[in-house]
């Protein structure tokens, strides 16, 4: 096989594996969405043979005879070339030291783990869930043990969604976040709260419908290429560049809920949609890793979401919309609202402060089950505990506890780090970002387009191409949790003026 | 290859087969329910892809050879593995004869196609549109002179939809129903015309939200493999038994509209829900063809739907719903307005009486393009002197005319006469119904179970497990288009009180 040959080979893989990316993922997506509740068997079915076609695809000789073709002769390639078969050899030598029928199996079960898992936080019945969840563990013990006997499991786990983290690195970067922040928890504590009960008066949900249009505006996303949705738990799916989406959720009686899943899934989005056009449909179009995709949902969420001139450009909309509600706040004080602190139950409606303690809980206790340290079984009182010991709240019950993130049905262990990781990034980047252009004057303007060409240029167009340690470290150089904590020091020794 | 190992052969293809079809399908769905404008691109290639491996499915060595060993074995197989044999042996044989890459292409052709047409509906467009659909007619001449080179293109094309029709039966059906509905459409448009204005007061797209629930209950749907969306044109789909989706479009100044839509699609509906559970995710699930399939939709729109039984039942729901709008109409009143007839311009929204005519429109332009007598260039005008001289209308725009149906740009060409075919053996399926089962006393009752028992047990358990016309004939004894005229006859003298 000569190289053109073999490249030849390597775009046919592509168009088919882009495909059946694509029809998994919408399948994912209707599920979750709009889909009938009867209709999850036939759709595990269907992503068990999308699965199985996968594995075939990526193991076929011919694919495999290409990939050693231009394995050999790399220094002929292009940079995009290089970089695609490398990533795709690791791919490879991944995927076949998995056997094929436990892959497909294992996919089913996904499917009736994410639907067992809606209705069991519906129903507040862990127990339905437990069995399912147990059995995401074992396999993707059983699978690390495949794929990389030598490695601690978890670690397997942790590097899948952001290559080359390690526990150690964990502990050490959770450590240095814990030190600073449960003290400034503390004194945030003793100061007098914010009342954000305007927030929760009656929010309509078509007039909330009506803000995230707005919020989309702002924050210039291409419309022809994006869509929203509703579902229980948001999140962003892409199909390839040309088509992302995100979701949300509405409660009619909070009104940040919505407005910053929605800021949040566009940051996830905008990466996803920038990535330079000679990625398009390869392996290499998208966000590199986790951490770095959630440095861009939280960097637009909360530094930039979460900032004063954020607030003050969203806050006539919203009392123009909702002039009973919001007709007499402020701008300081809206913005103060939008940042009050209080250790709480649920992760995605945390406050900016206290946010990395939940990870961090999720972080122990994910250890803890990889190491077969406790079981499926011990985990809502670990949980409870937990929540207990880190953020000082009790948890009335397990669909407020346990159950309310979707990640462990769909067997997305090792990625919860990746959320504080990715903020800390954030206020890295925002560092850097300041050097180049006016943050606050790009806010001001009422359109984020300044902030997104800035992040295109350094991060988004770069797509899969360089790994997330490196990326970062062109454009921040070392990673320095203290910026971090900075950050947030300065900003909610101000907010509660301590 | 045993005749054991070539069942097992084929039930793999069959699940792989189920599966693509589902992703297909879902893609489809998908882009015409929610997909933003710009994943039309990306939308084609997947599904191009899709194709191909569909191709390379029913073209594989491997299932070859389990085909050609059961087919030498039919005698041994059970009732339903013979059809099975059979009917995947015609689509093999069918497929073969197309080069993969043309398929690949038309299919590609088609999701342009389709958004294409989209738009030059919404624009009034058709020079956008008319390359596409010229294409689309040569494509489907060429690909039936390498399946059939013997056989009238447009008959291969109406054999597709229902197997065995041909031009000489249509041209005969068509005639029997000319020769008597347009004297007795002259006689209805002499007669006093029914005011029929409150149906087009405001109705708020939310209260038919509702409605469209209601008329779910009442059709007695299993909701939990059963979901509604929303499109510029309704349609059905099926993802197998356990996923069925229908879609409608809501009018605010059009009560009746998404009314009969729903009622219609519903019908669609319960045939693909209540195949057999032995057919499930096989070749053999679901409708047998079109004729048959719009034989329980306009059965249940028209002759259920538009009976004075089903009037008066949704009637009290209506008035509670739209007190103002309906407050004063009476049940005699409302069942004459629902049944008003006039020669209109759009097909879907047509009356009963005049909707054959609609039809006939069709099916002579498509026998005129198949045939080469006429272009693409020559639809619109030829549209429009054909709704001049049958239905005594003038067109204005072509979005009102040419552009208003979706199935040409999906290559549907051959499907219109199932429309009329269809609506012809519902009557009398109504007159076999009838010996067994009070049919008024079932829609009476509130919900159409008795109705469905009887239809599910005749036609839909079956799936596709006999040719139409046998079926039919199992059902009903010969077709008879007199028994429809007949029934036209009665129902509209009455309603004109001619």
């Amino acid at each position: 096989m000569t190289v053109n040959e073999a490249l030849k080979q390597i775009e046919a893989f592509e168009n088919t594996n882009s495909a059946l990316n694509h029809a998994a993922g919408i399948l994912y997506y209707d599920g979750d969405t709009v889909a009938p509740e009867g209709s999850v068997e036939i759709r595990a079915l269907t992503l068990g043979e999308i699965s199985r076609m996968s594995y075939e695809l990526i193991t076929s000789p011919s694919f495999i005879e290409a990939l050693e073709t231009l394995y050999a002769n790399l220094s002929e390639l292009s940079e995009i070339d290089q970089r695609k078969v490398k990533e795709l050899y690791r791919e490879y030598d991944n995927t076949r030291k998995i056997p094929m029928q436990e892959m497909i199996d294992f996919q089913i079960h996904l499917t009736e783990s994410s639907a067992v898992w809606h209705k069991a936080k519906e129903t507040n019945d862990f127990a339905s869930f437990e069995p399912y969840l147990q059995k995401t563990f074992d396999t993707l013990k059983k699978f690390a043990s495949y794929t990389d006997p030598e490695k601690d499991p978890y670690e397997v786990c942790l590097d899948k969604y952001e290559r080359g983290l390690t526990k150690e690195k964990c502990d050490k970067f959770f450590k240095a976040l814990r030190e600073k922040l449960v003290p400034l928890i503390a004194r945030v504590g003793k100061a007098d709260q914010i009342d954000d009960s305007v927030l929760h008066l009656n929010y309509p949900k078509s007039q909330q419908m009506k803000f995230t249009d707005f919020l989309v505006d702002v924050m210039d996303i291409d419309r022809k290429h994006f869509g929203v949705g509703e579902t229980e738990h948001p999140f962003t799916i892409n199909f390839t560049s040309k088509d992302v989406r995100i979701t949300t959720h509405y409660y009619e009686d909070n009104l940040s809920s919505s407005l910053y899943s929605v800021v949040h899934e566009c940051g996830h989005a905008l990466y996803e949609l920038n990535s330079m056009p000679e990625l398009f449909r390869t392996t290499l179009e998208g966000g590199v890793s986790m951490a770095i995709h959630e440095s861009q949902s939280r960097f637009y969420e909360n530094i930039i979401g979460r900032s004063k001139p954020f607030c003050a450009l969203i806050l006539p909309f919203l009392k123009n919309e909702f002039p009973e509600q919001l007709g007499n706040v402020g701008e300081d004080e809206f913005y103060r609202m939008i940042n009050r602190s209080e250790p709480s139950l649920i992760r995605t409606e945390a406050d900016e402060l206290t946010y990395a303690l939940h990870v961090m809980v999720r972080y122990e206790l994910e250890k803890k089950m990889m190491s077969g340290e406790i079981t499926a079984k011990d985990l809502p009182s670990e949980w409870n505990r937990l929540y207990k010991e880190y953020l000082g709240v009790d948890v009335p019950d397990d669909k407020n506890g346990v159950l309310q993130d979707s990640h462990w049905s769909n067997a997305n262990i090792g990625y919860f780090p990746s959320y504080a990781l990715g903020s800390a990034y954030g206020a890295q980047m925002l560092n850097e970002m300041k050097k180049d252009i006016d943050v606050d004057s790009a806010i001001n303007s009422g359109k984020l387009t300044a902030i997104n060409n800035w992040l295109r240029e350094k991060i988004w167009k770069f797509g899969c191409l360089y790994d997330p340690t490196d990326l970062f470290n062109m454009v921040c150089g070392e990673f320095n949790p203290e910026v971090y904590v900075e950050y947030l020091e300065n900003k909610f020794t101000e907010v509660y003026k301590i």
